[in-house]
């Protein structure tokens, strides 16, 4: 029997969803809870792998257990939740069929980028936002998000360390929109590459300093040169936050 | 020279505001960075002591400094922000005439309680929020917050531990409301005594599960006894949120 789950997480203190050595993953943390509730050790399957400190408000993963557990779906998230740390939460659960694959059956994944911008900081948003005192140019953000939308090789904007060879995607929709001092980016794909989010918004935010120019932006993607795109954002202003199957 | 400072800060990792022997308070906290960036240590005045684990989004405080400082009033929250910890944030600064008294000169505080009312918790208001899970009746309460209103002697909604004499106080307005899965409470009056709000709105949650009748509460404020009055509602999901001068 195969279960899916939604989960939501804070991403401060762990390595990101993947188990990793001497490090604490999301993925162990969950897998941890449900040898509690279910009595075995089971591997969890995530959408996506996400960075050190990324959040998710919506992760979708899969387990297959013993076809003779016995637990009403609607109950899982309370018992799950009964068991995990306050920075993971499960939201759903359902039996779904064995082919289910979170990562394969996804058509796309929406990211979220929150920026407070704003000269003072705020204690409430602490790790969940990127604090960038500098007043932003939404306007000018919102026309460079053009430059990338359809299918383009975006290997500029992906970060060393990946084996991937292709470098491919599909970017549905890309929006800056401002609301009071929160500056939020919103983009959805076919795949991201290896901190490609985070390299996206540092060239956004490049574009509205000057430092980028827009029309500079379409033989930056051609030129397929890490050094030519925007800076990295730091993680936590990064959530995933949709998955559609 | 007087400063007057509005600030904001996550209160779960302090004692409150009140400097104590053995924790760590904002006043303290808030002290440290005025000596980082005056050079000499002041005493701070706060407009209200606020218990451990209680938040603020506008604190008032008052400093006196030596007249020969020559700082404007609009570079002194980035000055003192810059050496502060990331959950105490200082929003605004301004001089003030000599005679200002952040306490005594305050015509009403309003404080606002946060509960998360959903099954499922919410990793990113860990510490934010008291996670009530069980439906709350917000109807009900609001008919209840009615017979609190007014000029009462609150002696039965102050818990042991003060030497305050006089316990009649004048509550201004008191509002429940919800917001998804939200639930508000702002209460605002000319003071409040030891844990007022949190027993004020333990008590609302007890009228919503019918623990305590409404029609009860003037005999219950009549009576004067702490324990016929519901139970201290959790310090993470109160807030400061204005005081008016």
């Amino acid at each position: 029997m195969k279960i899916k789950l939604y989960i939501a997480y804070d991403g401060t203190k762990y390595c990101g969803w993947q188990v990793q050595k001497n490090a604490i993953s999301v993925q162990q943390t969950l897998q941890d809870s449900i040898e509690s509730v279910f009595g075995e050790r089971y591997l969890l399957t995530g959408c996506s792998r996400t960075d050190s400190g990324v959040h998710a408000k919506r992760f979708c993963c899969s387990v297959s257990i013993a076809d003779d557990v016995n637990i009403p779906a609607e109950k899982i998230p309370i018992a799950l939740n009964h068991y995990l740390p306050d920075d993971v939460s499960v939201l759903e659960a359902s039996y779904i069929s064995d082919d289910f694959h979170p990562r394969y059956d996804a058509k796309y994944k929406e990211y979220e980028y929150l920026i407070l911008n704003d000269t003072i900081k705020d204690p409430f948003l602490t790790n969940k936002v990127f604090h960038y005192p500098k007043k932003l140019d939404v306007d000018k953000m919102n026309m460079a998000t053009k430059c990338f939308i359809g299918k383009h090789d975006f290997a500029a904007f992906m970060s060393s360390g990946s084996s991937v060879e292709d470098t491919v995607r599909t970017i549905k929709y890309f929006t800056v929109s401002e609301h009071e001092n929160i500056v939020k980016i919103n983009v959805a794909a076919d795949g991201f590459l290896y901190n490609m989010v985070r390299i996206l918004v540092g060239t956004l935010i490049d574009v509205s300093n000057g430092k980028i120019a827009i029309e500079d932006i379409p033989s930056i993607i051609e030129q397929k040169d890490r050094k030519k795109a925007g800076f990295t954002a730091p993680p936590q202003g990064l959530y995933l936050n949709k998955i559609v199957y």
